[in-house]
């Protein structure tokens, strides 16, 4: 079942390779099902040059296998946890991309500083709370998605502004409404992250946010009922 | 129309990628025509890896496209605008390369450190002042472009001596009498931003411009009637 | 004699190549035999373009050549003396990586700032303390081998949950339980490096390690009976 | 003339592109023949991918064109003096590479922090005085080199010993007894800045030399009589 978008997300996990945002087997992608039924997720531990479309895992929204023959992510749960909070977020993915892990381990959020932060997100990128050593203990992984959902609820951020986040003292997740997409949100703000540490490190600190209607203007002419920006 | 130029210009949009100064469809390049009537440019938000010399786009110096399917470059009016100005210059690029845009970002112009900076750049690349909220809202990419304008021209910089700009908050912008040119103002910028950088962090800010008369050695030893690099 | 695991080291040895770890000849890497009666190593300033697994040098664990025709690293006392201590070791790596080197010429160890740090590596990489100029000066390399044995039975640190270490004014030595985990702890090693050179920076020095209960969650979720990462 | 050591040349400057150690046409490899009497040299501003080795320029020790239709390289003069004061050295290189230019920028030589340099340069890689205005404005290449045997002359530096300097607000010159040893030269020395950068930015420039006992070690090991590195 669900030939495509194995496909689909086979290719994203490979994207994260040719991007330069994973080494050994960290990483993964996941994609959920049309229907919200069923996720398709990167099995665990897995090469990346020996991996095929057909290792793809299909679980359910409990994190049940219904097809394959390999351990999905150990990330499955996190993963789950953001598909069913936020339906609109059709693809997730995580990495230990360098910047952006190293902002989470920082625990640093990533403010807004120029056009580029502002082209893809919508305000600044925040970090997670710490989980509490029995959030850790227990369901550890479910329980980093619910951080991330206390995160966007709690600040009031509408996921598809800004699909990204940063756990602490872990690492990035991004999403989107493809695979593709999911894919891209993660390289943009690790792109982000290198050019926030460049400006922090360059102004001892006193870099400054981009004026609001700047990121309006960025964010507006690329998004919603009035962008201009690509092909129709 | 405009085949040969066409070609010139996707070939220097390849070398962006080529040079690693764009991730993405992020950044584009245009060119003028020998008459100063037309301009041609990369489509907007087009993947590099399908991009064809058929797709770029020719407009008039309104902006108006004359031919080609697909929209041009967002920033189209930001080109025009340098170009009207400017007749010496006869391609422009715009990037958002990660070094040139964090000092953007960081509101620093790039002063000239040693001989790399030089050789292609005479003094300082200068960083425009903010755009109002007002210049933000309405035409804005023409806006940008008056700014890079009143920018060399409230300084009495020659764009061809300095053919490249950090817009504030945003990136660079570079340009050049063909194509090629215009892509190595915009690599070289992008070199010297990072030695910039490296220099102004091991310094603790105490860097100090390289003395006159050397800068004034090297500018001119490369161009200029009494140049001596390269060859006849 | 050890056919296979010239082959093993051999094809390690390259992989310090593919992963960046290493430019011109330096670097090595050994393995130990099953017997643990002699060490297959590779042959000092060899270039790795021109490199055979015929060429991999065997000793016995006095470091006499008992087969090949090229002088083995001139590291192998080091390698010798950590064999000897630990015999759940049977694959050694040197390398002067950018980012762990650095760390040692700057005398740090590197703690645990996050998570992609303990997946791999339970507790701070530590550095060794100064060699004297008696150590230096007879039997260096050996000496080398006992100060990072002593920094280890001095901690108290189980050489496999903490698969690597700074030698002082140096560089790094990491190994495993093969040859391709002993290059996969050194390269993990430089990125956990490079992270925590990015944290100790953009934070002015002010980078807590992780907590306990999360570097506990993520290594044993990778490490020992209660594993559960990878396939079975 | 000079078929084998304009081949070896040709080769030595391809290695400055492989190396990661010039952009454009940036950077030049010369040699001087065995007799003394003539130098073959990188053409000026040729593109790297179009060079082959008959495009070398023979020179004589004034620096007039003997063989070849192009200009040599305008830092010849620079080359010649380093041959005319150092027979021992045949092989010239000259780079704008990041790390090494930019502490040349920034003022500062580079000290011996660990054995990653003890292994190439036996003590700090020293930066030149600033050239006076006259000294740029006349004969400036020739001048270059002038203060590059100044800077060796009057700290007793050996330049086999140290093979490269930073020239004040410029770049590196790196050298040595073949053109693969020279351009080595420069590789090393720009992972030695890069190295230092990280080291000084790190300890908040804490860092220390390494000891004597531990640089004499490792040069000596490579170096000289006594020296057991590598193959016979």
């Amino acid at each position: 079942m669900f030939k495509e978008l194995k496909e689909k997300v086979f290719e994203a996990n490979l994207k994260l390779v040719e991007y330069n945002l994973v080494v050994l087997t960290w990483g993964n992608v996941s994609a959920i099902s049309e229907d919200g039924k069923y996720v398709v997720i990167k099995p665990s531990g897995v090469d990346y040059s020996k991996m095929t479309a057909d290792m793809m895992v299909v679980t359910d929204m409990e994190g049940n296998v219904v097809e394959g023959n390999l351990n999905p992510s150990s990330d499955l749960a996190t993963h789950l946890e953001i598909y069913r909070n936020y339906p609109e977020v059709k693809s997730v993915v995580h990495t230990h991309s360098r910047w952006a892990t190293a902002f989470a381990q920082s625990e640093c959020g990533i403010p807004c500083y120029g056009t580029t932060h502002a082209d893809n997100f919508y305000g600044e990128i925040p970090c997670t709370r710490h989980l509490t050593a029995e959030e850790i203990e227990n369901e550890y992984e479910l329980n980093t998605g619910k951080v991330i959902v206390e995160t966007f609820n709690s600040l009031g951020i509408d996921p598809l502004s800004v699909p990204a986040v940063l756990v602490r003292k872990h690492g990035p997740f991004a999403w989107g409404v493809t695979p593709q997409k999911a894919v891209e949100s993660a390289l943009v703000l690790e792109e982000c992250a290198y050019m926030a540490y460049i400006g922090k490190t360059l102004t001892n600190n006193g870099i400054e946010p981009a004026p609001q209607a700047l990121q309006d203007k960025h964010y507006f002419r690329k998004h919603g009922a009035n962008a201009y920006y690509g092909q129709k």
